[in-house]
């Protein structure tokens, strides 16, 4: 499949102002081709027209329209085959099973999404009845329901290059809402992501979409995406990444004379809490789960578990002593990118340095762009003491914790910033004695893991992927699972309308036949007068 | 009932610094006993962490206890009898009779929420069953829920003194969803908002509430407001009132460290527009009502119609004719306060200054804080060539606009910005005609009205009371109606959690009998295994 590196601008290609830059092998160092061009000024602005002008067109079909574009969006995908994947796993080096089931999951999301809309009821419609003679004044027949809020700009996420990418979910989840999308590209992966593009044009071609609901733009300046954010015609904006990009999106979007909502999913350390039940009964096993949640990827998870907590003592010892152990066993792994990979050699270097903390790195040496699991350990003292330790490293390494005691645990729990997870491991009386620290956890986090390890988010409607600031800016939301629509959405409320004004959704007949609040009560029927 | 003019920090009372201010009475411009003490920094911090320690206490609270302080927060207020109904009025000039009204809603909105917890269906409990055997991973048992954020801070408005200040709306919604609130009182009614804030108070301390669960602080110095919205323990904003103090407050909490939410109402022109067959067949009713709409409350109403827009001809002739005549006959009204009033005036003046626009004000010329009614008129290309003459103006006028054509109707709907309400006036026939304008005005508003007028907010599940910006800063959101209490919470997640370990809510059993998302259906049922 020949790459072009063009910008995609509705239907049309642009080579923006002429400046080019290519993607790289991270397992080799290597430059791949072709040359990618940089979106101009001009770009952006058409971009965004194009996607304010189609808004008014894709808005208006009806949910099972927008599931079919969906719906082609996943075949199309599933048709680029291994072509898609080879050249995912050259921008990535994440290998070939990863990014197969990684693509797994983007089409089952973008799926999950297309059933969505098709059963209707995600809408949220409410329905007051009138009482024309109610004292002191008659009650007016109110029906409220969600509609799109407008083009959203999408942020491409360096470690999931096609879930949480061009066609991820934050894209599925603005198709689905009603919403145009442009993607801005992550610069590690453009091949991939023009080969993803692709097949959104052709969905949208194929099932009559207008070819404005999409556009892909590529740049490595950060003015670029500034632009976007500030473009008077963006509605909202979704981004994956780290705490300092994502709250620059954010600033700008406060900025605006009119603001608009930034959803960034930021960094995380996801702390893991061992209680001693746990730690006596199978410490090992749950050393080899760690290892192995760390590793995953290379570490380069959003829910990486990056700091462990237990109560000091010879159980704890020996769980230190078997995760270092198999952290050392680890091989190498090539991270996504060279700014990630010098960010995580300084990082633990930094760690290593403070003192009260032991490092036990893997056995083998890296090379090139390749990262070593690393596990640091150290005690309560020096955690609390040293605030940097409990900040997010992104890569194969995780920071363990001997408490002193168990207030030292809970001390550490309530210092925490907000996080995406928190995770207990316990024997089944520790909840009940724990019941405090799970208490404070309950604040700090989006999810709370029990007996589990956080890496591997489910797609489903329970799911909530966010927390509170750092973790994402706003906690009200999730960037995963059918919940994520809301994030697009607004309501409104009409008053009094006859019923052929009404969209179907809010009409007495229920015709879409789906779940609503009738005077306070969910049912699925057609109503008539109160 | 004697008032001390102390600001009330828990259970406590402070004197803040020592200076102090009166309330006005607007029917005479003079100042009312007692003065009010200024709260001072001190009493931000204090009363912060006196929220936050409660919010400890408070959201561990069973709802039905939540309900019991909610339902007793209602009945002290009644219980204040007519002393509160004279404070107020002695405060505001709106008139015993529709105080009493307002007080009615109040309570009723405070009980609603009582209702909404004691259901218990509004915490959105999603299940997601666990499928240990699926391939290639298993499927976690997932569990979602809504839980309080935190502290809340609430600004009193000035034109609703019970039913949008101190145990108004906002508060009654974010002591339903279990946060603490941190009332700053407007300082045009602060006697009304201490006898509240004394029910509030006497409430938590019969119905066992921390006292910490609620402070209120007077003052009117804009820093004041800032350091409540910049305190690092304030987890969220509610606020009525203009887009200047509104914005400022969205301003300093996106500039926080840790951002929050601000839910800001701010100002609304609320358009109406006049459809060819509702002119022809009914436009003296029209003009009757809209006068009343703009007149009522002397026109400090948030939805008081300001715009009104009608296609040039003889039916829209006679409507003007006859707006302008029963807006000349209606008698003057006592603005709020005197800065409202400067502002009417001022903008009343460079209103009638514009070319191209008409004035006809009152017969009887106003005095001391007073307004008359007064009615604009002017003509399609005059309107969009000024917008001022499409800003809000408080107090009791509207512009009335004769459109040359159709197309110049939809430019204005067009070129509107965000509002809380549109309203559309038509025969049977003309909605379909003008189902383009319906389609633009939904963009545009919160709600939208058929045949009726924007004021008169009911207080119900389906009521959006909200709009794209500026009309508020997050159109996500309701400040009326059982939505409102969505502001104040955030979703958590809990993964393969044991039963005895999960909020009653999220149990197997379903011991509350909520409605719940089961796998994607809605059920009331207890669940098995899947």
């Amino acid at each position: 499949m020949k790459l072009t590196g063009h910008n995609l601008i509705g239907d049309a290609s642009s080579q923006g102002a002429g400046t080019t830059y290519r993607a790289v092998d991270p397992s080799t160092g290597r430059e791949l081709d072709p040359p990618f061009f940089e979106a101009s000024s001009a770009d952006v602005g058409r971009a965004m027209e194009l996607a304010s002008e189609s808004f008014e067109v894709y808005r208006r079909h009806e949910p099972s329209a927008r599931a079919a574009f969906l719906r082609e969006i996943a075949a199309q995908i599933e048709s680029l085959g291994d072509d898609l994947i080879d050249r995912a796993n050259r921008e990535t080096a994440l290998g070939m099973d990863r990014l197969r089931g990684e693509r797994g999951r983007t089409v089952a999301q973008i799926r999950m999404f297309a059933d969505l809309i098709e059963e209707g009821a995600w809408i949220g419609a409410r329905i007051d009845r009138p009482i024309p003679d109610r004292k002191p004044a008659p009650k007016p027949d109110l029906r409220r329901m969600l509609i799109p809020m407008g083009p959203v700009v999408v942020f491409g996420a360096s470690n999931f290059p096609l879930a949480f990418s061009v066609a991820g979910g934050d894209t599925a989840s603005a198709f689905a809402a009603g919403c145009p999308v442009v993607v801005k590209v992550h610069p590690a992966h453009p091949g991939t992501s023009e080969l993803v593009a692709g097949a959104i044009a052709s969905a949208a071609k194929t099932t009559g979409m207008p070819a404005g609901v999409f556009s892909m733009l590529h740049g490595r300046d950060p003015e670029l995406s500034l632009a976007l954010v500030r473009h008077p015609l963006t509605a909202a904006v979704a981004f994956t990444g780290s705490l300092r990009a994502g709250r620059a999106l954010f600033d700008a979007a406060a900025a605006r004379p009119r603001p608009i909502p930034v959803f960034a999913e930021m960094g995380s350390v996801n702390p893991v809490f061992l209680l001693p039940g746990a730690l006596a009964e199978r410490g090992r096993q749950i050393a080899q789960g760690l290892k192995q949640s760390v590793t995953l990827g290379v570490g380069q998870f959003c829910t990486k578990p990056g700091v462990v907590v237990g109560l000091g003592g010879d159980a704890m010892r020996r769980f230190v002593a078997d995760a270092s152990e198999l952290m050392r066993s680890g091989p190498p792994g090539a991270l996504l990118h060279a700014a990630i990979h010098s960010a995580y050699v300084q990082g633990v270097k930094q760690t290593s340095g403070v003192p009260g903390v032991r490092t036990s790195a893997a056995a083998v040496a890296p090379s090139g762009t390749q990262a070593a699991p690393t596990l640091f350990t150290t005690d309560g003292d020096t955690f609390l003491a040293n605030p940097r330790l409990g900040e997010e490293l992104f890569g194969p390494s995780a920071v363990v914790v001997a408490a002193s005691s168990r207030q030292q645990m809970l001390q550490i729990a309530r210092e925490l910033d907000g996080h995406l997870t928190a995770t207990l491991h316990g024997a089944p009386g520790d909840l009940g004695e724990f019941g405090d620290l799970v208490d404070v956890l309950r604040q700090k986090a989006g999810r709370l893991i029990f007996n589990g390890f956080p890496t591997g988010v489910e797609v489903c409607p329970s799911m909530q992927h966010g927390g509170p600031y750092p973790a994402a800016t706003d906690p009200r939301t999730t960037s995963v699972g059918t919940a994520a629509i809301e994030r697009f959405v607004r309501p409104i409320c009409y008053q009094n309308f006859p019923q052929e004004a009404l969209p179907p959704e809010l009409r007495d007949d229920n015709p879409r036949h789906i779940w609503r609040l009738v005077d306070g009560q969910w049912s699925r029927d057609a109503i008539g007068p109160c």
